[in-house]
């Protein structure tokens, strides 16, 4: 049983699920594009508009406040450039210019934000302590009528972090200033109350709770506007264009279904697994430090630093040892960078780079962790043994 | 036989190909996302990088030309908006400002022009003549050191006129202007020269050649560069971010190779249904007028309007008859609009709304047309009368 695979990566991607993929194939079997007028249109006009209700009853939304995207990265890009366009359209410099951010966002909206600061809208970053914690009272103190947008993610894809949502909707809210929150890793594994007064848009993504890849939503307050990314058709309520994939989008609806419905089970189950697997990795490493917010965490989350080592050189031994997970830092063109999160954390750069990001589904296993605290110990050792010029010497 | 329901607007959406359908299924069933360095995000980024010179091989190209989006909408604004702000950096006046854009453009492109226009960016709109080609002098007079984009599609969507992309791309080429031109309906109909000099980036969309909804590419001249439309994690040669979708992109590939290999034999297919279709209709209603160019023409675009009728009844009509078609024009929010392409072309507005628009595919039979000749004098009869006042009062 030891070549058993064991995939820990679910913050990356997640298995589709059976129901969804059945979904799919149903609904891509039918020709028919959803903006034709023909039997064939209005067919597959229904099934986006069923499974568009469907989402909108599971988050407690309104059909029309749920606009489908390509993806979490197209609807926070959307969210990002579209508020902060409003308030300043393309560099006139309007009377809402600022953006205010957490600097430990998904490379999704942190690299919008910085592309339009590039541009010379200016930007806020609100500090984030050791814990991965926004400070509120800087971002209540920061927010003012000259802010575009406000933006700070549900809950850390590195290192699990949950965010106050409500006390920065509810500042939003008084200071008049739209706020946009990336949920991607939070659906299916926290309770989203996406009614919260003050919060005008929130990132969702299919691939992250079992649905394909290709599909994701901007859940959007139907009193808000913002400038669209994707001009065309106009398809969704004008802010998105783009032919409707309703295969895709019949298949979000049962995973959003399922991860709303199952939430509480999952996320106790994950938190069970997660738990066990963080106290049995510090077992093994007394000197592995777990990163972000042991109280306020996503259930599936398990981020550990083990100092001295090379998060990706740690990543290549699990895998040959069966066990796929992450470093949890972006890997860009090969050249291994440490994580913005854990910077803006305040943790040292080299200790950074030792990371390791496990991320659980509710179909993990005891299995899986047995697994994982299996394997560890002659992999930390090799890797010791590989970062330690000493031995290296004697090889 | 005859409620077998007709199905001729393939250039609103195909039928999947069941072996794309395979190679979706096959991919989707393994998760991993490319972008993960273990086992199962290598196996997923095999496979993309399989399907992109699968691609590339088809069309000439260089795989690091291949930018996989999220569809041909995606494309195209990519495109337009990426160059126009590398020309002109969001409203900074850089020394590259003018946009040169045909009038008869697919909305994708048309609405992002004219959304960078009421941003405060210079455009010129190429006139275009009764047939829907392209005015070719004025394009080269105005070809100029400050134009930072010249978008002309291969071949319009809506009357199939064929435009003289070769000759625009040389004479962008001439002036240093970066082309990009929409081949979303001539990928498969149209044998297509990718590697024309001058031609800088190009749209294809997946559906249209029987690959899943939510796929498409952007060709992009390895020397070519562009600001991204979607920040992220850089996945696509840094111009495109959001996890790259394996499923979808195998499935493409299959559908690119069965376009691109297929070609020659379609086209001829096509070719002889569409004058069958055309020679009946105007048999059949010798006031009809078929719109666009009769040589230079897309062989699967039937255009044909009806004096005195309306498109959209005629369209419910032929529904009804179990045939399914398009008026040709975009009908946004329920309010059908005559047709901005057959504007420019100088057809009056209230004769452009008795337009309907037949578009084949390689697997349209001789008994598609023969059905459509079966059923259209009754149609024409019924819409006819109920445009009538005279009979109508006497309802």
């Amino acid at each position: 049983m030891t070549d058993r695979r064991v995939y820990l990566d679910h913050a990356a991607t997640t298995r589709l699920l059976p129901a969804a993929a059945r979904a799919w194939a149903a609904a891509a079997a039918q020709v028919g594009n959803p903006s034709s007028l023909h039997t064939s249109g209005r067919r597959a006009r229904r099934l986006v508009e069923e499974s568009r209700e469907s989402i909108a009853d599971d988050l407690g939304v309104r059909p029309s406040e749920v606009v489908f995207t390509s993806g979490g990265t197209e609807a926070d890009n959307l969210a990002v450039k579209g508020f902060a366009w409003l308030g300043d359209p393309l560099g006139r410099q309007g009377s809402r210019r600022r953006i205010l951010a957490s600097p430990i966002e998904h490379h999704a909206v942190l690299d919008a934000v910085l592309w339009l600061q590039e541009q010379g809208q200016p930007v806020e970053w609100i500090p984030v302590d050791a814990l991965g914690r926004v400070d509120l009272d800087y971002l209540q103190q920061h927010l003012d009528s000259d802010v575009a947008l406000c933006t700070v993610m549900w809950a850390n894809n590195e290192v699990g972090t949950v965010q106050p949502v409500a006390d920065i909707a509810a500042a939003c809210r008084e200071a008049g200033v739209p706020f946009h929150s990336d949920a991607v890793q939070a659906l299916g594994a926290l309770p989203l109350d996406l009614t919260l007064p003050g919060l005008t848009s929130v990132a969702l993504s299919g691939h992250k709770i079992g649905a394909p890849v290709g599909v994701g939503a901007l859940i959007l307050d139907r009193d808000a506007a913002l400038v669209p990314l994707q001009h065309g058709g106009g398809q969704e309520r004008e802010v998105r264009s783009g032919t409707v994939d309703a295969a895709s989008i019949a298949a979000f609806a049962v995973a959003v279904h399922e991860a709303v419905t199952e939430q509480v089970v999952s996320a106790a189950h994950m938190a069970m697994l997660r738990d066990r697997l963080i106290e049995g990795i510090t077992g093994l490493a007394p000197d592995a430090v777990v990163n972000g917010d042991l109280v306020d965490r996503l259930p599936g989350n398990v981020h550990v630093t083990f100092p001295g080592c090379e998060g990706d050189a740690l990543l290549m031994l699990l895998d040959a040892a069966g066990v796929e997970c992450s470093t949890g830092s972006a890997c860009t063109s090969g050249i291994p960078e440490p994580s913005h999160v854990l910077i803006a954390m305040g943790v040292d750069p080299r200790t950074a780079r030792g990371s390791l990001r496990f991320s659980l589904s509710r179909n993990s296993t005891d299995a899986d962790v047995d697994r994982v605290l299996e394997v560890l110990p002659a992999v930390l050792d090799r890797a010791a043994r590989a970062s330690s010029p000493r031995l290296r010497s004697r090889v």
